[in-house]
């Protein structure tokens, strides 16, 4: 699989263990760290740890597992660590994790002494095929997803599908649905060729795919004035009943579980607005409900997500702009939804 | 005076009031903030609050006043106040205040939905000469000035010295000390004139002839690689006795007094490392003596303030780095201290 170039920085797929500890070496770093959780910690840093050691020099950096610990707190842990290893700014920060820790990694490293350089390794598919690409950092305040985060690039990104090997099934499928999002509003090739595949593992050329496509798009627009918007598919919704469960379930939804609810939703709003044909939409459903579990939830929860809407980073002057399909592989952005439509769309999800 | 053109902004001098009002007028934001400290909020805000009143959709984020605010709890606050105004990503923060409020809301600004637009509207003279302009946003965090922070470049600056009347007079020389700083490091033709001036009083066109020199500085090195270092004498020791001082003296050194004493230390490193002769030394603490007063401390603090030299940003490597002068008005940077040379500088102010 080819080396992606990406915004100044590579994304490497092969030998990648090998091109990381080549990239420490040759970087002239003064020292270097490796933020983990708990999970990276016994799975993936065991597999990198006897190459690593012999760079020295380096400190390891764990925090908790979960998107609870995404917040200001667990942050400025990281940035005590790192005045108390006395990190210079020619220090550099490597996130092996899923998207916890290379979100909040990259927004510590992008602000410790107004910037250090960071590197991400993803070891989630959910982080390889989306956190890890497009240079967003980010943690959570007051329970509302990256809501404080810098546009910063890492110098590097390594994907190494093997550490998907320890994942258990559903964070797999957690990040799934973002390639299936990917084929959804870009490419009904690949839609196609996931629907053939075995998406409860999928092969190493699918999520190289993915990445190339990702990258594609934040290439042309990186602050997300236009055409990056695509990616908010399915995440209007998505990220408010993500938001929810969070703070109301005791094993909340993951980010995937909750997008793929989105892309219903959204792709239903799709159907009502912007062209999308009823059997493209009963093919996303089909596909979806085949993977994931159905979501119960109220009618008496719909006002409080669509405030959370409302607080969505993407959301402008009151209004609730989703990024909708034409066809499979078409998106269509900016499409300004009322909050009728939004309770219409969460109720089709509810009774269909 | 003319407009002063930055890195993609402007920094007017003149009606400033209505350049603010007209930059807000038009510049298509859904509301406006207008973060002050209990200060500004007396004295500044009254100055523009009917104008402001007539572009209506505002509000006042009010912090507390003085450096030991400048920390993550204010700052997250100041986020938390933006997710309940609803604040969307095409709001404007308006910094009304000294360099607290100019550093801090430029960082909370940088990071708030990955960033939204801000001006600075300062009202110190240290703010005006030294804050606002350059780009440079941040925060304390375990005592450490401005560890966490971000390179980002504000949308405008309008400095209005008719601020600085109801300024004490302790606060016009912490600004002094910076404006004394760009005429020994940039222009001795400009350190001639400050001599020859009521400095206690300094006069606008002086004030902007100090932002033009450092605007010069930090739009040919914006991230601090080379010149910008120039910035930095007097800063090396000044910033670690301000340190100490903030978290030791019940009333402590303003950053200017710190700096004075930064550059008296510096100005005898600088004697006895790059080449300032002894009457030019003597010329500098001559004029700082006059205006500051003498800080007394003991060798016993020495090692602590040694300590807090080495987790400075712009240190590395365990080794100390300092700006230096060769004359008075050019600076020699990347100068090398050993602890016994820094010593024996803080012994140079103690004795003399």
């Amino acid at each position: 699989m080819d080396t992606i170039y990406s915004d100044g920085y590579h994304i490497y797929f092969n030998n990648v263990v090998d091109e990381l500890i080549r990239f420490i070496k040759n970087g002239g770093y003064s020292r270097f760290f490796v933020l983990t959780d708990e999970n990276t910690s016994e799975h993936c840093l065991p597999v990198i740890k006897e190459q690593l050691d012999e760079l020295g020099n380096y400190d390891v950096i764990e925090i908790n597992a979960g998107e609870e610990s995404k917040n200001i707190d667990f942050c400025i842990g990281i940035w005590r660590m790192l005045v108390d290893f006395e990190a210079d700014r020619k220090a550099l920060m490597v996130n092996l994790g899923g998207g916890v820790v290379t979100d909040m990694g990259g927004f510590a490293a992008s602000t410790y002494k107004r910037g250090i350089d960071f590197v991400q390794v993803p070891t989630t598919l959910l982080s390889q095929v989306d956190a890890s690409v497009g240079g967003k950092t980010g943690i959570d305040v007051e329970g509302i997803k990256n809501i404080i985060g810098t546009f910063t690039q890492p110098k590097a990104v390594f994907i190494d599908v093997a550490f998907l090997q320890t994942l258990p099934e559903r964070q797999i499928l957690s990040g799934l649905a973002e390639m299936l999002k990917h084929g959804l509003i870009l490419d009904a090739e690949y839609w196609q060729k996931l629907k053939d595949s075995d998406l409860k593992q999928p092969s190493a050329e699918l999520i190289h795919h993915s990445v190339v496509l990702k990258n594609k798009v934040v290439l042309e627009d990186p602050k997300e004035k236009n055409i990056r918007k695509s990616l908010n598919f399915g995440h209007t919704i998505g990220h408010a009943v993500e938001t929810w469960s969070l703070t109301h379930d005791s094993n909340p939804l993951t980010h995937g579980e909750a997008i793929a609810l989105g892309m219903i939703c959204e792709g239903y709003l799709a159907h009502k607005k912007s062209g999308l044909k009823a059997e493209e939409l009963e093919e996303i459903v089909s596909v979806i409900d085949s993977l994931y579990p159905r979501y119960s939830f109220k009618h008496s929860i719909y006002e409080e997500l669509y405030s959370i809407m409302l607080k969505d980073k993407k959301n402008f002057d009151g209004k609730v702009n989703c990024t909708l399909l034409s066809v499979i592989g078409q998106f269509s952005i900016d499409n300004v939804c009322t909050k009728e439509e939004l309770f219409e769309a969460l109720d089709y999800y509810v009774n269909r």
